[in-house]
């Protein structure tokens, strides 16, 4: 097995605290250190990790000589100036979404990982998800067909927050998912949506993307609906599949069902014929997706290589979620991708 | 029970056929004419309304003297001129949704009805549905307290059609039902979508609509997805309903969620808790939506009284319609309804 | 497509008009007559099926030359006497499930369609169901590997009836669909039930069928639910598979759920491994039972052979009522089939 | 809060494991003992409970001071000896369900716990979950009329075990439920089933009851099924209840459905009405039931008062279970329970 990797827990608040825990009990790593600005959250978070010592103060971690990777929880406005400290440090550095809240910020943790060759990996849960493997594989192999449209709900009646809108809040995941699938960024993206119980802090947004090739993908999150819903909607012109996080076995769905080209194309529409197959339902690990997650950085740190969802990752999202926070405040106007990268480049 | 209404059906194809059984079944009304430019399909027809004559000229039905009410089932390019021609020779008009392709025509259709007072209805049918009456009728007696957005989803792997994109062939049910529901025109509306299987027709689109008051809505539809969706999801401050139409008997969920402002505002956020409470399905009348909105038209007729989806009604639609049209053509651009208002008068 | 076949409806109640309905749209047979003791409901019927002629005298129907085929849906009691008097006139016949209310009664149809050569034909209506013959293929192949044992509900909300119990008039769909799985008929059968509404017609029964192979069945069939049921289990060693008649679409479920001897038994228990594997809902026919019986019924007649359903299906599950009923009524002491298979010889 | 109670725990395998946690965390107790044969078994359990020491003798046990409370896990055969001994060292006692394996056993732990004025509690864990706390409130204040009868069904593809049949796994809960509802116990029980995994012991049980006022309650068992069920469905005369406490959040299901009798009766049947009303999701609370349970043993026994599910609760239980399996091993002819009870006084 190698090794064993000390790792910190920097932000110990409601996620931080299931870090601590899974950090706590994972083989191959020790959870070295906790870090908190509020000391009664930071004397909770200990009591679930009998061997760490806690501190308030950063530094102390950034020059810890058993630590070697870090974990970012701390609130998202904070992620950048932490993780900029940690790599700078030398540390490896496992930040959960959003990378960062501005493409620069984001771009500057990139680079800062590359020029100090340290890890930076983005808490991008869901790519850890079996059910999203099983998709990704099952679109590799082409078993789809070509993937036309994606939508995903991510709805509930939940937390209103004060320092992060919907947006920023829940579609990380989603986005994630979406450019993890499709392999490509968007050209560009349009939201709208509403701040109904707070001034300036939007709890339910629509998104749309709009990719080169002519495919596209939606978004719609929420804290503000009587569902639960954590689901996906692939749409391959062979097949489609539905991945439904709130089914507690059955989360994936593959429909064989698709609209044919029938023989030589005369006139278009008469030319297509649907069909509606069996309906498959994979049998998928119930591993959880968290402890799968901090298990994948223990390695990385261990045998430095590249996490799955890296630096890269962290920025591409960002980069949708700028984009789309301008679309907002345009009032819903598609923002283009593009100057935006220009821009951060 | 009154004197017996004559009626016509004009287009006797897939829907029109509906119409036929659903009248040539109707109480107090005499199913006298069918009227179709195919022959074939007219026979169909007229195998299952044994009294009615048939005719493929339109002047015909148009020159009736035992016809009142005449129902305009045709393709919907057809819609403006064939209710022109009929309120023009003073008939009663039952047009199917959309009442017109464009605002200026379906505007000539409100003005010629009020002139020549007559009855102009269209086929919303949904504004007849026994759920959506219930749910009206909580709305009006503000049980839900302020509405803050609606969405639905309207999809399903459906015929494809040639004539009419996903948007002018779903979404006038949805539409119709928003704007009764808010009893408001939006202000503006941006639209996004794709033509995956035929050249210029939208197969999937997402519409979003804005009004003055910063409510909002949102429409999904579809005939490239593997759901079988029928479903609307009005979010009020007190209370949020979900309508789900695949549902055989339990179409209405009431729940008793909301987020309440506790007590004096200091700081945002605090001072919000969530209430997550009982559900009620209530008993809803299964009676048939198109059956009632049939015996409608005939009390219409018969009393010479406005219908509940009348002219203006339709125009309304048409208006959203027209303006999201112009939104996918820009690529998902916000279209201000008022021009288009304007531009119509 | 050979000869037309001529055919009657006896009994035209809620059932019978079913019935009529299908057989007047039926191409290959003509609906000949119509025949009830009550006039009404005789004209009622006949509203359906303007070519036949209508008596409310049996000998009619049984001297009629031209009808081959009669199809009996008068209460059950009736079954047997017009039955009888229809076979003596050299009708062929399809009588509505149960075939009679005692194994003799039932006995003696087999015994003179055997002698005179006709056709009896029983209305066991799922073994025409294209999700049953799903099943029963499955099962033939041998893709559950050995049934161990299937338990049926059919139950909900329902029409209380008087002259039968849901023993009498639920329980042969389940059981027909049993037998006709196993192909075996049960060495004895346990009942249990209530009459909570009416003196002495039980709404609630549980039913137990022991074979002699050490396989099982358990039907549960109430109109006294809030659930609305019709549903099979079917247990393999290898596979399972679920069979909802309630669903609209997804009506069979073949669970790849099975117990596994692993290796050389040393001691029972810690050889067995679980296996639960993917789920598939396969792609079933939409077509109508009812009408693929009608159909199978006219085929029979016109080409003279034996039906799916023929009376010694009939009789095998009259002969499990009547031992069900008698454990009814002893309280719910099992009750051997073979004395009633002896008595009845 | 008052003084804390010392507890051990005996019996620390997969169910007792569950035990361990929650006493170590809950307020008001003390975990101060654990107590197993098996030396790994008791270490793993040490680790979830720091404070506590560890012993393979039960007579440590017995014989500690600082223990007042000891909650007996081991498996069934030993439920009967262990908490004899403890009862007879002075201790109270909270015994896993089944109470014993005989009705002797069981009564002779009722006598010993009221001889030496302890407490006997049964872990008859449903009892204490909310939503059967709902639905007996329910039926307390008499909500739902009547009650006519109650099935259950606890059914799963499950471990497969060598010293428990399904009966004796997984009946207590329901029978303790069914009995905690109707306030009676049953005049017989008739069961059958089948043993297909291995030799003797039953995989799959079908269980009924009958009650002296002519109620009754079935009873579906099985850990050889691909449904994951833990369901009860009550019917009362006024009103019908479902509780499935597979439902994530919405356990309890209230139908206003019933069957009134309308006006002076003449004739049975006519004179029956179906009421078929509103559907009622009650917000129920998601407390775990198994911490409920620890936390009354404590209070109990803190306060030495009587549990909800005491040792004459785990009697009755028993009683059914026994006359269960002596109808089971005879074929499935119904066992009075009276017998058992006489022989037990």
């Amino acid at each position: 097995m190698g090794e064993t990797v000390g790792i910190a827990v920097v932000g110990t608040g409601d996620w931080g605290a299931n870090l601590v825990r899974n950090f706590a009990a994972l083989p191959g790593s020790r959870l070295a250190a906790l870090c908190d600005t509020d000391p009664a959250r930071l004397a909770r978070a200990a009591a679930q990790a009998p061997g760490a010592r806690t501190t308030t103060r950063l530094e102390e971690i950034a020059a810890a000589p058993d630590v070697r990777g870090v974990v970012v929880a701390a609130s998202a406005i904070q992620h950048h100036p932490i993780a900029k400290a940690l790599l700078e440090a030398g540390k490896d550095v496992y930040v959960e979404k959003p990378l960062a809240l501005t493409v620069g910020d984001a771009e500057e943790l990139v680079r800062l990982a590359r020029e100090r060759d340290r890890i930076l990996m983005v808490g991008h849960l869901l790519l850890y998800h079996p059910g999203v493997r099983h998709l990704k594989e099952m679109v590799r192999r082409g078993d789809l067909g070509d993937i036309l449209y994606i939508y995903s709900q991510r709805v509930n009646l939940g937390k209103v927050r004060r320092d992060e809108n919907a947006l920023w809040s829940f579609a990380p995941h989603d986005l994630s998912v979406i450019l993890h699938l499709l392999e490509m960024e968007p050209v560009d993206v349009a939201a709208r949506g509403a701040a109904f119980l707070q001034g300036e802090v939007e709890d339910v947004v629509f998104l749309h993307l709009r990719f080169a090739d002519g495919r596209m993908a939606h978004v719609h999150v929420s804290w503000l609906d009587p569902h639960k819903l954590r689901k996906f909607t692939v749409v391959g012109r062979q097949k489609m599949v539905v991945f439904d996080d709130m089914e507690a076995s059955e989360k994936i769905r593959v429909y064989d069902k698709g609209v044919d080209r029938a023989g030589q194309i005369v006139s278009y529409g008469d030319a297509l014929s649907i069909r509606s197959g069996d309906i498959l339902i994979p049998k998928i690990s119930l591993q959880e997706p968290l402890r799968l997650e901090c298990q994948h950085f223990v390695e990385c740190v261990r045998d430095h290589k590249a996490p799955l969802t890296d630096g890269a990752d962290g920025l591409r999202v960002v980069r949708v979620l700028a984009a789309a926070q301008r679309s907002l405040e345009l009032g819903g106007a598609p923002v283009a991708l593009a100057a935006e990268t220009a821009a951060a480049r």
